[in-house]
């Protein structure tokens, strides 16, 4: 099989091994050949799942099995309501009763949901076990499952509880994105543009030259893609792991109106990564006003949104509302947010909020 | 005010400010001199105390509030039934509702159990917020409230859900003893003389020559005694501070012993210090079967703790019961425990299993 793998060292030890191929988790199991050290795997696992990604999960159990473990299966209800206490004590509640230890390890096998949850509740179970992560949505592939942010959602607020806690390794197969429905799989490449769009011209036109092979999820190119986003990745949470220092947030692109647009439509109107797509046409939108960016800029970033499926804006969105949404942001430490915004494909900024009239004026605009 | 600092370096930008005086939170708020840099405390703050302690944490309220600052303070119950899921819950809920952010911060007042519980909320909170601990128990002020280690109970067992998350400040006046209960203030003595054992024979011959001061609870004195005692803990832990050397394992002394009697007996039958007093001696006459050490230092051990007005044996304890107990220990990866066993006053050393039978034989001994 042929294997990507990425090293993601963290510094102090802490390091993720991440690991891409196509097709080893549906393939044949006697041909399985993971490169990722199995055998040096805990003898006793505890893999969680939703009943999305139950048959993934049950496919990763037959091939630890093959190796003797003791490897229990918990699975959740699949949707966001799932990231709160509740299903935590129960990781919790789980994990002690099967016996586990520090050395034991938790699989999480799902999208961003059960690796969030998942990973908060090995980051904290005996103050922190190992874990390791199969990420089965585009999304969580190239973003999520990367870079060690987990946590939990308060009725107050998402992602209010949680820690930083690496995964031990990231097992990539691009072959399970085949099952995703559409608007779910395609939201992912939200994500992919940013990429480009911060950091990487070559994958930015790598996608505007592949965008049928794409759609049809063919998973070789759909590698590619992927090796490329979670190397940008890799690299941005490495060199900052826990927020400080600013570079982190340049993943933001996007984001502080995606999250904004999120709430305000409600959550699940629109998904995250077609909250974003909107997102970055909205901060090209106020880019251009301060003449950071020309129009060719934002018309080559909305054509290849549009290409993947992408929505670029919220016709008629309740300015106001989102405005204060973006205010009570809660990165924001009681000043008015800061934006990332595009300089060209390849580069973006942190700038100071620029008045609310003209973020104003850019949501209004019409695309 | 005379105050004692210790500066402990974690590494990695991490660090703690250990600050002892005596009668800084009784004495006179004008004359309030806090060394600890109040000014660039945030504006936001969050005391978290139980019933016991409410009177302390409004003195600390009054103070910091002389400085213009938003100061919310929650009341726990007292009892280590605190440290559970619904509590660190309702701190989340109160942090969220409280619109604290990541530039705000948790301010621990009491024991153990306060200090476990909000230094996991702060932990978790955002992915980690700043916290502080004004220790209010002898076992808190030279052990727990040091170190970093912070959590709660599951009802599967104790300390099974944390994190490792050092306080910015641990703030320590030692008049604040005068208040405790007799018989909890003097269990801290069983942490005091560990120190000793562990690492330092004068410590262990100061305590020996100052047992009427120390019982009287001179605040001058117990000084002494304390900043000795966070000396220690502050180098060992920041040495160690996850665990992986097996240096911090050393503080363990009398604790495997004493974390079994605790369990068996029915936590809340002995305190935590008198079952540590007991694990000492339980440990010191399997070092003397070993011939690790002579009867002269059991002795030695024996009567200091005695004078201290602490229990050193457990008359008819259940032997079997303790050894399948001590086998629990949620610290075991599998195997029989290890034991930290005396050399001499000032050394110990971490021994393997040294078989039931020698075990079973030490517990069984009358002293």
């Amino acid at each position: 099989m042929d294997w990507d793998q990425i090293e993601i060292d963290f510094g102090s030890g802490v390091a993720s091994q991440l690991l891409i191929a196509s097709g080893w988790l549906t393939g044949n199991t006697a041909s399985f050949d993971f490169p990722g050290g199995l055998s040096e795997l805990p003898t006793k696992l505890l893999i969680v799942c939703d009943t999305n990604t139950e048959s993934i999960a049950r496919s990763l159990v037959r091939r630890l099995n093959a190796g003797g473990r003791q490897v229990h299966c918990e699975v959740l209800p699949s949707g966001e309501q799932t990231k709160a206490t509740q299903f935590v004590e129960r990781l919790w509640s789980q994990m002690a009763l099967l016996g586990l230890d520090r050395s034991s390890a938790l699989i999480a096998v799902g999208g961003g949901v059960v690796g969030d949850l998942s990973g908060f509740a090995a980051a904290t179970f005996m103050r922190g076990v190992s874990w390791f992560v199969v990420p089965t949505t585009l999304v969580a592939q190239v973003d999520s499952a990367i870079g060690g942010k987990v946590g939990i959602n308060l009725p107050e607020g998402k992602n209010l509880i949680g820690s930083f806690w690496q995964p031990k390794g990231i097992w990539i197969d691009t072959t399970v994105l085949g099952t995703l429905p559409e608007r779910e799989y395609l939201s992912g490449f939200a994500e992919v543009v940013k990429y480009g769009v911060i950091s990487d011209p070559e994958l930015f036109g790598f996608v505007e030259q592949h965008v049928a092979e794409l759609r049809a999820r063919d998973p070789e190119c759909l590698k590619q893609v992927i090796v490329r986003c979670c190397r940008i990745k890799a690299e941005i949470v490495s060199a900052d792991e826990r927020e400080l220092r600013g570079l982190r947030a340049t993943l933001n692109y996007g984001h502080t109106f995606g999250h904004a647009i999120e709430r305000v439509a409600g959550y699940g109107e629109y998904l995250h990564g077609e909250a974003v797509a909107i997102g970055m046409t909205w901060a090209a939108r106020a880019a251009r006003r301060l003449q950071l960016v020309d129009r060719q800029f934002e018309l080559k970033q909305t054509k290849l949104l549009r290409e993947m499926g992408l929505p670029v804006d919220w016709p008629a969105a309740p300015v106001e509302k989102i405005l204060q949404a973006m205010k009570f942001d809660k990165k924001r430490k009681g000043n008015d947010p800061r934006l990332i915004l595009p300089l060209k494909v390849g580069q973006v900024e942190s700038r100071e909020w620029p008045g609310d009239n003209l973020v104003m004026e850019a949501i209004n605009e019409v695309e």
